[in-house]
């Protein structure tokens, strides 16, 4: 095991290792031993390699590097490094990168880009691929048409398997996924699949229209990309087709997108449920005032909504001063309140995040709830009416507390566990059902509401435990 | 648009009404049918139909489907249900799937069965595959061992591209991925790499060892699965060799089962974040027992931790009977806390997860949420002092609140949010340094730590700006 671990770090510090030996080579100005290097390195690795760089020597850097690895590099860096490239690339430069640089990845760079750098960017390619970014771009965010790569094999019905190698090999190495040529009609309608596999175990004259496979599993241009790798996923697909509205074939998902965008969302799920609006850039990169911007509507608003606790509290000022004791139960039944609650809500936000739970299941998870809710709540007010006497009355010797205090905080306890965990369960499903985002229904929400709802219960278990105070 | 999102649903709905005929068709035991309907369905679909037949029709409709369909519906089913399967077969039926079926799979579904079945399974499988699912069960959990496949195509250094062909031709077609082919010396250590695109483009005579690409990124057997997912991610591979501490060549991790890899740990993640253990299977199949089990421990810590509030409110129960007011503020305060300190703690634990930030990023990770604090705290207090002094004293007319509380309201605002960002953002990484797990660190356990800390800071305010009470 030992040994094993060594050589995973091995290869770590190898890494490592090349890094240090390019800062130094940068530093000598070695260009001759750096290029060796850089020739030996990943792109992903050359890019976090660049970052570290003092930004107006990258460029000078990048400029040794083979084309194809220059462009491949390219793609891999953030969009500010990017920028400071081509601010410092020559048209010709400019030319050269973009022209092999996927039309997708193309896309991603110029949405973040000003104004005067796309306009450059887009001079420098050619009008049949500015045309194609132009239309990815007009795709509405979040669909398919505007994550999909235009890079793919197509075979008409008509060729054989000899033919459809030449085209492989004459367009195949620029092309992201290769290894599934999608076969179109004469009105380049998707009408079927051919994977390499089985050109390679056919006869070199078969006609593809006889070896293909129809039952292609595709989409289209303005499905969500959400669902697109939801289907990447569920078919363990290493590309997806994408049609326009006439079927036609416009473009392929491939999985190494598809892994981007189930991050990207797993990421705005886990913002949004813990009050925060989802921020673009790692949180490292992001500005002070950015995070101070994606907390504070949030805090604002709970600050807000928690009136309602104040104003049910003030209204029982009366019972509270001459109890006060009530007082210190108040933060563990809100608390206790609020998880029960953010547990049940966080379950089925990833239920219907992840196409488990859909709004026709309500009865069935109310029902599922209930029951847990009835558990925990019965476990919970036992095992509360025990810590209480036991605790806080026998060992901590409070004496204003009695077994009358204990039975109004277990009962408040098992109803604010069950009132919890039923809301906790169906806001997410209805927000959904009126199309909100259910993940913003998580649990500061359901805390405000639980909050209050377990207060009021409080005061009105204790006016029926203890009238002469109310 | 209309018409394209006509055209998805299209493809939704045939799956649909394609699974309504089966349903059909089974009622009217028309097996003829019913076995060209399943061809031309996907795998993942049939498995999903065959979930809602009564289990004692599983093993004949299972039956007529053709030999690898039957393999790869298998595969997609549910435990409960391959079980049921295993048991209806006779040893040459159980012989006949089990052949078809990948090690990695079957390692899968054993891991999840009695005793009986998998002494029935391991019967059922070549002395070969045997030994091979035996290395596999037998690495530790979470390690790329565990979830490796062994079926991959390997050259040795000295074949020609035409033998490379030969070879996948013959041994490809049962292969998850080959497109890459592993090139291997006399003793299966790991030199190389080709792809199928390299072989397709370069002279029939040409030898593997001029043509392989040596920069090969390889994991360890006993390598994390969670950093050889990241690993595939981050370089965008479709699959990743595995290789033992001779660095001998023994299996390959795909792209899928890394996707799958990533969505389990997010999943985890977010469990852990909110209070629950961990769930293995999807919630509606998930007994309530089971979830009950899942969430209670956590509410009980949260019940015992909650005393430390009890007590602190209880020491000033003299100062709360005279000052009730305040006590209208205490859920206020509590909540905003809790949330500014998972705010913080859950960006930081995500980060660790995603591998953005590490230990030696404390400072910088502090020096950002002190500044960030800073500004959510000065924005909160003026905002609550506006609103203490505005709503609750002119428009609700509480006569007991005035400029003092307010005052004292709002400093134990900007101090609780400072502390509780502190300690959401470094409470994770010490976890994450003495080898804990960061997520348990998140909202549930911040917010009793920011509970106790916000009311002695507003127990301390309070007895500065109105001493005569305290």
């Amino acid at each position: 095991m030992q040994d094993e671990n060594e050589l995973l770090n091995d290869a770590e510090d190898i890494l490592d290792q090349k890094i240090e030996l390019a800062y130094e080579l940068i530093e000598k100005k070695d260009f001759q031993q750096l290029k060796e290097l850089l020739g030996s390195m990943e792109p992903a690795d050359i890019a976090m390699m660049l970052e570290e760089v003092p930004i107006e020597k990258v460029p000078l850097i990048f400029r040794i590097l083979p084309k194809e690895l220059a462009a491949d590099t390219f793609v891999e860096m953030e969009t500010d490094q990017q920028e400071v490239l081509i601010r410092a690339f020559s048209d010709e430069e400019l030319e050269q990168v973009m022209s092999d640089v996927f039309v997708d990845d193309t896309v991603d760079s110029i949405e973040e880009m000003p104004a005067n750098v796309v306009r450059r960017i887009l001079k420098s390619v050619t009008p049949e691929r500015r045309a194609k970014i132009n239309e990815i771009m007009h795709y509405p965010e979040d669909s398919a048409g505007s994550i999909m790569s235009t890079e793919f094999v197509d075979l008409t019905e008509n060729v054989t398997v000899n033919q459809a190698f030449d085209k492989i090999r004459e367009t195949g190495l620029n092309k992201e996924t290769i290894y599934t040529c999608y076969v179109i009609d004469g009105n380049r309608k998707l009408v079927g699949l051919v994977t390499v596999m089985t050109l390679l175990t056919s006869p070199q004259n078969a006609v593809i229209s006889d070896i293909m496979d129809e039952n292609v599993i595709f989409t289209t241009t303005d499905a969500d990309k959400e669902d697109v790798s939801k289907l990447i996923e569920k078919y363990d697909l290493l590309a997806i087709p994408v049609v326009d509205l006439e079927h036609r074939l416009v473009g392929i998902v491939t999985v190494d997108d598809a892994i981007d965008v189930m991050q990207e969302e797993a990421e705005e799920d886990f913002a949004k449920m813990n009050a925060i609006t989802p921020m673009e850039k790692p949180y490292l990169k992001t500005s002070v005032f950015n995070i101070w911007k994606s907390r504070i509507p949030w805090l604002m608003l709970m600050m807000v909504s928690a009136t309602f606790t104040g104003m049910i509290l003030s209204r029982f000022e009366a019972a509270l001063a001459q109890l006060v004791v009530l007082t210190a139960f108040i933060p563990m039944l809100m608390d206790t309140g609020g998880n029960s609650g953010s547990q049940a809500s966080v379950t089925i936000i990833r239920g219907i995040s992840l196409g488990d739970i859909e709004f026709k299941d309500i009865f069935r998870v109310i029902w599922k709830e209930i029951r847990v809710a009835a558990l925990c709540g019965l476990s919970m007010a036992v095992a509360t009416f025990g810590k209480v006497m036991l605790i806080d009355h026998l060992l901590l010797r409070n004496d204003s507390i009695n077994w009358k205090i204990a039975l109004i905080v277990c009962i408040t306890m098992a109803c604010t566990i069950i009132l919890a965990k039923f809301i906790g369960c169906t806001l997410p499903l209805f927000a959904k059902k009126i199309g909100f985002d259910p993940a913003v229904m998580a649990s500061p929400f359901i805390t405000t509401i639980v909050d209050a709802v377990s207060l009021l219960i409080y005061f009105a278990v204790a006016s029926m435990v203890l009238p002469a105070y109310f």
